[in-house]
């Protein structure tokens, strides 16, 4: 049996997430499972490294299936650049071990959150960060993120109300670096909450612009009260980067 | 009268291109009259600085009308990408004399063309990028550009078959610029022919991948035969950058 490792690039825009939901199309799982039944004449369930929300994008999602099918890996990447539909592309596919297995395996991750922050909107930017008209101390906001840094319980900065599994993560890096007039919020740890970095970046944001003083991640780390941080940034300026194993 | 100059970027993928036509609503102009009526109750005709065809980008199309009009210009600007749709977004408002012409008073353009040239497709460059998978020799596109520079008649890179008028026009610069996976022409002159821009890049990518010899570009200034010179390259791959007075 043969172990195939995709490493996926897409956009969001159209897709209610990466998770296939029944028999929905609007999903990215639907998308590339639809094509591996093309190839291999199967119904192949593929493991994704974990979920992403409707209207995220990714970069370098990772996913993994089985198969006996002996199309070479130069020939399976064409099949699935032709046959997926343009906003999901194969960007790297690879033949790993058999006991693989692309969520259990994933070591951290990297999720980039784009803003776009100046007072007139972006057209080409439109899709893929959110508008934040108004000025953002970005010192400030580099300064709020370095209490972030390291294992803390995230569950307030999620959307979960209350889990049985932990929500302790770790957090290694967050830099936030001007791109012109987008401004990247890039968190890198060993595992996110459901919605926790869009959380985290409205939380920054909200420093940044005065709305919420620095103390409230000290705050929200110590009480857990999602209500006291800030808000749900939208999903179109999240993207995730890559995956670890 | 106050005549206003904008200055207008737009993705043009939704659109016929600037230019209105009769009554459609699939045209720039159209949109921005629109909302140049709801501001001043007017049926006003602005003049664009020229054509752009459809599907086209612009990130500086530039713009004027004359109203009467008092609003101040920064409420105006905001009044427009208010009600205008997201695609559309006025970068520049300014107040000109009465004398200025858009279209009569343009000094030169520069366009800028963009190819992914990479074999796999990319996801988020696709709409503003033409997918070229082979390799291309930039040196030698650059050396073929060259001799593009100067007071040149043009029509045979041009969707022209004959012309009344002029179809001399003088390129000042040609760049050819990697952006990572990304390859930038850029043309800089005092006005561009009916798809003159699409067909010098459609030319140079082939001189690039050597399908046609470098040679091919004095021919075709010499003979005016359009046959003899590349493919057009899609619209979706080409900005207006700026317009110069």
């Amino acid at each position: 049996m043969r172990n195939i490792k995709l490493t996926i690039e897409y956009d969001g825009k159209r897709y209610l997430g990466w998770q296939r939901l029944g028999d929905s199309e609007k999903t990215i799982q639907e998308k590339v499972e639809g094509v591996i039944k093309l190839l291999t004449g199967e119904e192949i369930e593929i493991v994704g490294s974990g979920r992403t929300d409707a209207g995220t994008h990714a970069r370098g999602q990772v996913a993994n299936f089985k198969t006996t099918h002996q199309m070479s890996l130069p020939e399976m990447q064409q099949f699935f650049n032709r046959y997926l539909p343009q906003d999901i592309v194969v960007n790297k596919i690879e033949e790993v071990p058999e006991r693989f297995h692309a969520r259990y395996h994933a070591k951290g991750k990297q999720y980039s959150y784009y803003v776009w922050n100046n007072a007139i909107p972006s057209v080409f930017a439109r899709n893929t960060s959110f508008h934040c008209p108004q000025p953002l101390d970005l010192e400030k906001m580099q300064q709020a993120a370095e209490k972030l840094i390291g294992t803390h319980d995230f569950i307030g900065f999620s959307a979960l109300k209350k889990s049985k599994k932990s929500t302790v993560r770790t957090i290694d890096e967050i830099t936030i670096t001007p791109e012109g007039d987008l401004l990247r919020f890039t968190f890198k740890g060993n595992g996110f909450l459901h919605k926790m970095v869009r959380i985290l970046t409205g939380t920054l944001i909200a420093i940044g612009d005065g709305t919420l003083p620095p103390e409230v991640i000290d705050q929200v780390l110590a009480d857990k009260v999602r209500q006291a941080a800030g808000e749900t940034v939208p999903s179109h300026g999240l993207f995730l980067d890559e995956v670890y194993y």
